[in-house]
C-alpha cells in the first residue's frame, strides 16, 4: 500500500509515491505557474501522481490516499485552501478538484504544518509524542505536532511562530507587526545583517567571500567567514544566535516539546549552530538548566518533508 | 455521583464537592501552612473534603473522584508533585498519601493548568473546543485546552505564557529572562507603572485615590482614576492593554483559539479592558481583521475555577 504526497509551492509543485514507512519510491516535479486558473494547477498535480504512478508501474488500486500540503489557511475538513495570497486561492476546492481525476481519500494541510508533521511521522521525531518544527528561511515558519496530531488553532491559521512579537518596539515585519520572531530569526534577516555589517566594515572577509558583490550574501556565508576567524562575522552570528535562542525559549516556555526540530537553509549549519545555540536557550528557558529536556535537532527529511508528510495525513483523518 | 475538586494555595487550601455539570455543592477552606511537611498538608486536604462531605451528608460512596490543582510541575501520570518552590515539595506523592485518608481515583494538575479546564468545562467555555486562559495577578498566568486536552508539554512546565519574553532588551523578569510578558501585562506590572506615573505627577487622581499613599495602590485604581478623566492614568492604562494586546497577539498567532478567557484582578474591569484591547489585538494579529476570529471574554468562575477544574480533572484521564 502506498500514498501520494503533494507539496504545491509558489514555484513548483513536488509529487512522491511514498510507501507506509515514509520511503519516497518515486518522486518528481512539474512547476506551478501559479499565475494560472487553480484548476489547471490541480490538475497538474493530478497528472504529475499518475504520471509517477505509471513510470513506477504501480496501480491506482495500490494507492491509499493523497495528501497535499499548500501554502495559506486549509480547510481540512472540506478538503478547501480558504485563502493562499501567493496562489490566489480563495475557497479553492482542492479535493474536490482533484477527485476528478483521482478517485481516492484527498487529505490536506497548510504546507509548513504538513512538513511538521512529515517530520514527526517519519524524520526527527520518529519516536516523539510532541515536537514543534521551526524553518528558517525566506521567513520563520512552524509548524506543531501534539500526540500525532497537527496544532494549527480553531481557525487553521495558527502555529504563526515567526509572527510572535519578540520587539514591541522593533523591526516592522511585512505582516504589520513590530518586532516579529522572523525579521531577526529568518534567513533572510541573517543575510539582511550580513550584509550591514559588511557594508560597514570594508576589512571584513565577508567582502571577500562575495567577492565584493553584496548581492551574493547567503545564509551560509556569515558562518564560514566566522569560522575563518572574522570578527565581523563572528559578530553577527553570535547575535543571529542570540535572537534565535529568544524565540526557541519562547516556545519551550509554552510548549516544552520533546523536540525542537530546526529546518530550512540556516539548519544546514548543524553544530555550528546548534551548540551555540543550547547555551544560549538554557540561559533564556523558565526553570532554567534543569528544566531544558528539550532537544534541538536539525531537521532530517530536508526539502523531502512537505511531500512524506502529506503522504502520512491519513494517519491524522484516518486514526490509523 | 460528586467529585471533590480541591485547590492547593501557598496561603489556603480551598476544596469543594462539585457535581457532574461543576456545580459547587459545598465548599470550604483551611490554612495551608506551608512550612508544614507535605505530609500534614496533605492530610488536611483530605480532612477538610471529608468535613464538607460529613457536614452536607454525602456518602463517600457517592464520591467519584478528588482532584487537585497544586503549584509548580506535576506528574499527573504518577499522582507526584515533581517541584513546587514555595510549597517546598519535591516528588511528593499527593496521590499515595491522599489516598491514605480517601480510597478514591486521585487526580493531579498544575494549578493554572487545572482554573483553565474549570473554565473550559464548566464556565466561558461551555461550548468551545479550544481556550487559552490567561491570569493577569502576581505574575501572568497560563492555561491551555485544546480538544478537552490540557496542554502543558512534554515535561508539564510549560504553558508559561507569562515567561514569553516580548521585549528581549526589556524589564529583567524574577525568572531571569529579559522582556517577559507579566513584566508588562500582571497587576503587578500595572501597579508599578501606576506608583511611578502617581510620582511623577503629584496633580494626577492616581495620588488622591490612594490618599497620598501609594502602598495602597492596586489594580482597579488607575482604571477608576482614567474613568474620571485624569490624563496620566488614562495613559498608564493605554500603556498597559497596548502590552497585553501584544501579548494575547502572540497567542492567537500561535493557538487560534475560539476563546481567549482573561482571569485575575485585572479583569475585573470587564468591557473598560476588554473593548480597548480587542481594537489593539486586531492591529497586531497575523491575518489583520478577517483573520480575527478568536473571542476575547472575561472568565466566569472567578476563583472557584481551580476547585471546579480539579473536580472536572477525572474527565481527561477517564475519557469521559
Amino acid at each position: 500500500m502506498y500514498n501520494i504526497g503533494i507539496d504545491l509551492g509558489g514555484t513548483n509543485i513536488a509529487a512522491a509515491i511514498v510507501d507506509e514507512n515514509g520511503t519516497i519510491i518515486r518522486k518528481g516535479s512539474t512547476p506551478t505557474m501559479s499565475e494560472r486558473d487553480y484548476s489547471a494547477i490541480i490538475k497538474d498535480m493530478a497528472m504529475l501522481a499518475l504520471k509517477l504512478l505509471e513510470e513506477e508501474g504501480i496501480d491506482i488500486d495500490d494507492i491509499h490516499s493523497v495528501g497535499v500540503g499548500s501554502p495559506g489557511t486549509p480547510d481540512p475538513e472540506n478538503g478547501i485552501i480558504v485563502y493562499a495570497n501567493n496562489l490566489r486561492f480563495h475557497n479553492t476546492p482542492i479535493r474536490q478538484e482533484m477527485k476528478k481525476y483521482i478517485d481516492k481519500p484527498i487529505y490536506l494541510g497548510n504546507d509548513a504544518n504538513v512538513a511538521a508533521f512529515g517530520e514527526y511521522e517519519c524524520g526527527t521525531g520518529l519516536e516523539c509524542n510532541n515536537l514543534v518544527a521551526i524553518t528558517l528561511g525566506t521567513g520563520v515558519g512552524g509548524g506543531i505536532v501534539i500526540d500525532g496530531k497537527i496544532i494549527s488553532g480553531s481557525f487553521n491559521g495558527g502555529a504563526e511562530l515567526g509572527h510572535v512579537s519578540i520587539n514591541y518596539n522593533g523591526i516592522t515585519c511585512t505582516c504589520g507587526r513590530k518586532g516579529c520572531w522572523e525579521q531577526y530569526s529568518s534567513a533572510s534577516a541573517l543575510i539582511r545583517d550580513a550584509k550591514e555589517a559588511a557594508t560597514n566594515n570594508p576589512q571584513s572577509k565577508l567582502n571577500e567571500l562575495v567577492d565584493g558583490d553584496l548581492s551574493k550574501m547567503n545564509a551560509k556565508i556569515p558562518f564560514d567567514a566566522a569560522l575563518e576567524g572574522d570578527e565581523v562575522a563572528d559578530k553577527v552570528i553570535k547575535n543571529y544566535i542570540k535572537y534565535l535562542a529568544i524565540g526557541i525559549a519562547n516556545v519551550i516556555n509554552v510548549f516544552q516539546p520533546e523536540i525542537v526540530v530546526l529546518g530550512g537553509g540556516v539548519s544546514a549549519q548543524r553544530d555550528n549552530l546548534i551548540k551555540p545555540l543550547e547555551k544560549e536557550v538554557i540561559n533564556e528557558i523558565y526553570g532554567g538548566k534543569n528544566a531544558f529536556k528539550t532537544k534541538i535537532k536539525v531537521a532530517k527529511l530536508g526539502n523531502d518533508a512537505g511531500i512524506i508528510g502529506a503522504a502520512m495525513l491519513y494517519k491524522i483523518y484516518e486514526k490509523v
